[in-house]
């Protein structure tokens, strides 16, 4: 390689650091693929799942004040899936939840998500396909890859001041 | 009964008229039960179907400028549910598709419906219990028994400028 493609192959390489998926906390940590996780599990400690199975898992959504939340990590068939909601600044009261793969654009092109919120005889779901970490949430945001929904909405699926979130993932071909 | 027990029981009678469900429009109809699904069909046409079996239908949502459109009207062992989409006054940009029964409070908690956006590899999913049209529009939206959605998330159900919503009836134990 030249000198001068340096620059612009750092940019693009697949094999570049990844960065924290949480920049909005200040967090500069960079790092391999397979350590992302465990800088998450350490730094910034997602909600516990209360039930969980290979297939999948709830999470209970205890904060709805923070701007934005890492709900739960999911692991399926050796990769990684991040589950967060975030409050959108540009609505009062809008809701966003959505699901990022751990690894590259290509990988998240072989599987869909699934977020599921059930109330007393109502239950809200969307089936997605997760985006990579490398593109960043606000690109998710914007290409509305994610579950919006109102704080009445979120009433609707309270139990006790929780709203209980069923996260699954699957492959597709 | 007696005289002054009249008004009181003039507003809560089982048998009083029921009142067009389009009242926006300026519609001062009143009528029998079962005159309210042919008053809309010849007063306030909705969307023809594009696909329809017993079970389910499909409706073309087309014009998503208009403050309330009646998507559709679907009919289900002998009672007929109202499909509507209506931007929320509050919030720039987003949308509530609720179903409102044509019937009784107590008829109408017999039945859950699900409307189902579909896209390229996503799908959004609501499934909740239909309103009754004696509790009006306002009700459904206040309770929040409705599906929230943002423009922005429309355009992920788009398909050649117009979203397609499936609509489905069910009945409850």
């Amino acid at each position: 390689m030249l000198h001068p493609d340096k620059v612009g192959h750092e940019a693009n390489c697949e094999f570049r650091p990844y960065s924290c998926p949480y920049p909005d906390k200040g967090c500069n940590w960079e790092g391999a693929l397979d350590q992302v996780k465990l800088h998450l599990m350490q730094e910034h400690k997602p909600t516990p799942t209360i039930a969980t199975s290979f297939y999948d898992c709830t999470f209970r959504f205890d904060d709805i004040n923070q701007p934005r939340v890492l709900v739960g990590i999911k692991s399926y068939f050796g990769h990684h899936f991040l589950f967060w909601v975030e409050k959108r600044k540009e609505v009062d009261g809008l809701f966003c939840a959505t699901v990022q793969l751990i690894g590259t654009e290509k990988q998240a092109e072989r599987f869909v998500y699934k977020l599921e919120l059930k109330g007393q005889g109502c239950r809200l779901t969307m089936e997605d396909k997760p985006r990579s970490i490398r593109e960043g949430f606000s690109s998710a945001l914007a290409s509305c890859n994610c579950l919006t929904f109102t704080d009445s909405t979120a009433q609707l699926f309270t139990k006790d001041g929780k709203v209980e979130i069923n996260f699954s993932i699957r492959a597709v071909n």
